[in-house]
């Protein structure tokens, strides 16, 4: 089969249950033959290669190890699902210090094995923070890093798809910015449905607030449902990430991305952005006074998340950034 | 985007592990936007609904249903992975008894929702008897019902490929035919090798049985390594299987369908096959005098297994199946 480029895709945390829907769905797609899946689990990575060699992808030139420099050495795309869950009694910050510290030796890695690497998306948790602190470490510029974003625009659009009764690709400019969870900013002043405004539709105050909470509530309403965390949805969204990275269809939903503009500084946060073969571009939010506050709030908090991991050493001081990567 | 066909596609059991890599399978390839999940457990396939709506497949109409009616009215194509896994304490027999039911009640709806649909596939174990099963009772023509049987030609291709360290698509001419695990029959006397017969190379007695053990061992292994049975291999496969009778790709590695001919009877096994809009074909396996010979042993155990579910009342004795389908 034809490939969208034929260079090396490592694809980080490979055996879990989101690197392996990823590591099929770049094949599926026809991204890149040449896939490394990387895990520090080796019967877990190992079992993911068996089942990819079980699915006989013509032209694909797959391999896995649980060495960094052999994963590492030549890629020039990587997604990293590689964070540690969230565990029994581990609390927020246990959680925040753990991934964000895997986020700065990932970062570091970038750094020592390849750093000519064109595009990077990571997605795990708290996203935002992760992302930032592999970037603050990795010595890439801003536009070649990107986090995880898309699925809370993606929950908004189901959800004004189904109060309306109408198919969900028509409900258009609805989208989320800032952080994620209870922290977005909601942004539908300028969405259409089916080709009307939302504002000329009938929607309580009452419904409205309903939606913007099924929104919020998406990620752990599937674990109440399925009994586990999402994984097919974050795994086809950061492969369409890499997908625009790599010079394919360019992806349109919002990512997480570098801010130091428009009045918000060295964060990274959700913002209306195109990622394509020139990596991720950005653009001012438009809103009401009510949405651009929302959106003020949910940067403050990614602030304050942000200065947690630097009292805790994890990053550097925001003045002392650019010691650790010049393109900051 | 543009999909193969618009017809409708129904996922049988699409709130499991198979089933939900299946939808997701179906929307990355293209397949139809009018994909129904239907399984017995709603919270799961609401979930697999939910997660497939957070992925945002631009034209998709997706919907889901724990109502056979609503799931199988108006279908043109299916593949079922709906089958009972096999549980701490169960014994072979309650399983094949367990699954054959399901699968009578499967071709029962078949025959009363859907008798216009054009393809079925049959994934659930043990799937030469449940698909048996599932023919006869949907009173579907033969060349319309097809079950999994590809994964043991991979595994046999995967371990060819690493012996000799070759891309794994350049092992061809390999394939097995007949049951599954145990049971199967290789079939590598015409195998090619990067181009060179197998027969030429370098390969001891010890070294081959090896081979063809780990490829028997393919399923088991993975439950080893991944701690969960193999699920995304079979529902790529699946999907695929399905795309060749949607009238895209044609599939040829081989196929579980119904064999009556060159000394066989009345029974479904992997045949060297195509399926492609006309549905499935098979031609007559060619091999040598001992390959020919593990097939026969292969088929007399499946008619044992089918005997096994006549006896059980599942499906009729051969001679009055014609009273059930008389396609057969």
């Amino acid at each position: 089969m034809a490939f969208l480029t034929n260079e090396k895709l490592v694809i980080v945390g490979a055996g879990g249950m989101i690197g392996s829907n990823m590591v099929q769905s770049v094949l599926m797609l026809g991204l890149t033959p040449n896939i490394c899946l990387y895990d520090i689990y080796e019967p877990g990575v190992h079992g993911v290669y068996d089942e990819m060699c079980h699915c006989a992808f013509p032209g694909a030139n797959i391999s896995y190890t649980v060495d960094p420099a052999e994963a590492f050495t030549g890629a020039k795309y990587i997604i990293s699902s590689g964070g540690a869950p969230r565990k029994e009694g581990m609390t927020r910050e246990d959680l925040l210090k753990g991934n964000c510290k895997i986020a700065a030796e990932f970062g570091e890695n970038i750094k020592k094995y390849c750093p000519d690497v064109k595009h990077v998306v990571v997605i795990f948790n708290p996203a935002d923070v992760t992302a930032l602190t592999a970037l603050i470490h990795s010595g890439l510029k801003p536009n070649q890093l990107t986090s995880l974003a898309a699925l809370d625009s993606t929950r908004l659009q189901q959800q004004l798809a189904q109060e309306f009764g109408v198919r969900q690709d028509k409900v258009t400019n609805a989208y989320t910015y800032g952080g994620h969870g209870e922290q977005m900013a909601v942004f539908a002043s300028k969405a259409l449905i089916d080709g009307k405004p939302l504002s000329e539709l009938p929607l309580t105050d009452e419904r409205w607030a309903e939606i913007k909470h099924m929104t919020t509530q998406g990620g752990s309403n599937i674990i109440k449902l399925r009994g586990r965390s999402s994984f097919q949805s974050p795994a086809y969204q950061a492969v369409k990430m890499i997908e625009g990275a790599m010079g394919g269809e360019p992806f349109k939903w919002p990512a997480g991305c570098y801010v130091n503009a428009y009045g918000f500084k060295n964060v990274m946060m959700a913002m209306p952005t195109v990622i394509d073969k020139d990596g991720v571009h950005f653009t001012q939010p438009e809103g009401t006074a009510e949405e651009m506050a929302a959106l003020q709030a949910s940067y403050e908090h990614l602030q304050k998340m942000r200065d947690e991991i630097i009292s805790l050493d994890i990053i550097p001081a925001v003045d002392d950034w650019k010691s650790e990567n010049p393109n900051l």
